[in-house]
């Protein structure tokens, strides 16, 4: 038996998030009903760095399989994006590390959340970034967003009833960039809560658009209770980047 | 009355191509429909540049139509923006010169064909461009399509059976752009044949790829037949970018 690891992306517009539900289509039933194809019939587990929800888009995902077949890592490369739908392609496959593991070993994430700022939204980007009509400020934003810096309970930021208890987490970059209209929100740490990224970055352009001061965010973090945030930002504009790895 | 003239942008992948006809989703449709909602229940005629097919895009076509309605440029820019659906965006609008024809008055136009040449291509693209594995040779490419600028009869370039007559067109300008891993092929023109920049983009990258010499591109033009020139490249990678006019 071999660990297969592998780096994904997907379009996230089709998909009714990555994980696996009834009567819907998503990302990890693509990739369970083609590896089935593969292992003729035999229905084989595939392990995700960690859940993304529905239209949110991936550029490198990354997940782990086993399998007793001794294929060449181009091979699994050419018979997978063959067989998957075009809106999910796989970018890297190898045999994994000895021990690995896509969800827990997991060291760290990127995300990046996209907004248009175009007078006009294009028709080809309507799916893939979030348009935003008035002009945000971006130096107050750049201000505000050093409040997150750092380690931290982020209770005001992660959707209520999730179970999780420990909601301390560490952001380490929290950057943003501009190409052209595009405005990019690039954000990286140990892990993140339930809508954490998207709830931020709603924080960050209300304090953008002036509908919140810099020194709030400093109170809103403080505060942890989810009303004293912003607006989740929607899905269609996050990306998950990259996923870390010690091993 | 007033005419309105607008260059609207659209992304091809949703429609059976820019011309009504029965039972599809189609631009002028979706145009004709939020302009009789506009005009409470009355048919205003849309006219454009000219038609694209299936799956083609297009980032500046140009469309006019006649009003009695007196609202301002910006006015009328809010307003269709608000009902179009969010695959087809008008970028500008304004009352048109004296005498201004959408088709008659089209003194040229510039399309855009898009491959993408990255080992595996994006999940995001996948409408929008075509994907070449092979990589093309671009100098050779480039020599080729030098014998396409000038006044010819692009008989050879033109879909069999449209019935026109005239296959005589001027092409002014024929250039190769990189952009990472994407190529562009940039093509400019007095008007085009049916499927003309779909042809010309086929039989180039054959050219690209080895599979025709530079030197047989002339002799194919000579031919003035159709089965002489390459395969007509993929819908989803053509855009019609751009329709000139005098007045």
């Amino acid at each position: 038996m071999k660990r297969m690891k592998a780096k994904i992306a997907y379009d996230g517009s089709g998909f009714a998030g990555y994980q696996v539900q009834p009567d819907s289509r998503t990302v990890q039933q693509e990739l369970m009903k083609v590896l089935k194809t593969i292992h003729k019939g035999e229905i084989v587990q595939v392990v995700a760095s960690g859940r993304t929800d529905a239209k949110v888009h991936a550029t490198g995902q990354v997940i782990h399989f086993d399998t007793p077949l001794s294929i060449p890592d181009s091979g699994w490369l050419k018979a997978l994006n063959v067989l998957l739908p075009e809106d999910i392609r796989v970018a890297e496959i190898h045999e994994a590390p000895e021990g690995f593991h896509a969800r827990y070993h997991a060291a760290g994430k990127t995300y990046r959340y996209k907004w248009d700022r175009s007078q006009v939204i294009s028709p080809f980007t309507r799916n893939y970034m979030v348009h935003i009509k008035q002009r945000p400020d971006l130096v107050k934003m750049q201000q505000a967003a050093e409040a997150f810096i750092g380690t931290h309970d982020f209770s005001s930021f992660c959707a209520v009833n999730t179970g999780v208890v420990d909601k301390v987490r560490t952001v380490r970059r929290l950057e943003f960039e501009e190409h052209g209209e595009e405005l990019h929100m690039v954000i990286e740490g140990s892990g993140f809560l339930y809508n954490m990224v998207r709830i931020i970055a709603g924080t960050l352009m209300e304090v953008g658009l002036g509908r919140k001061n810099v020194s709030e965010v400093a109170d809103i973090i403080a505060a942890k209770e989810r009303g004293a945030a912003g607006k989740t930002a929607a899905a269609h504009g996050l990306y998950l980047e990259n996923v870390e790895y010690d091993c």
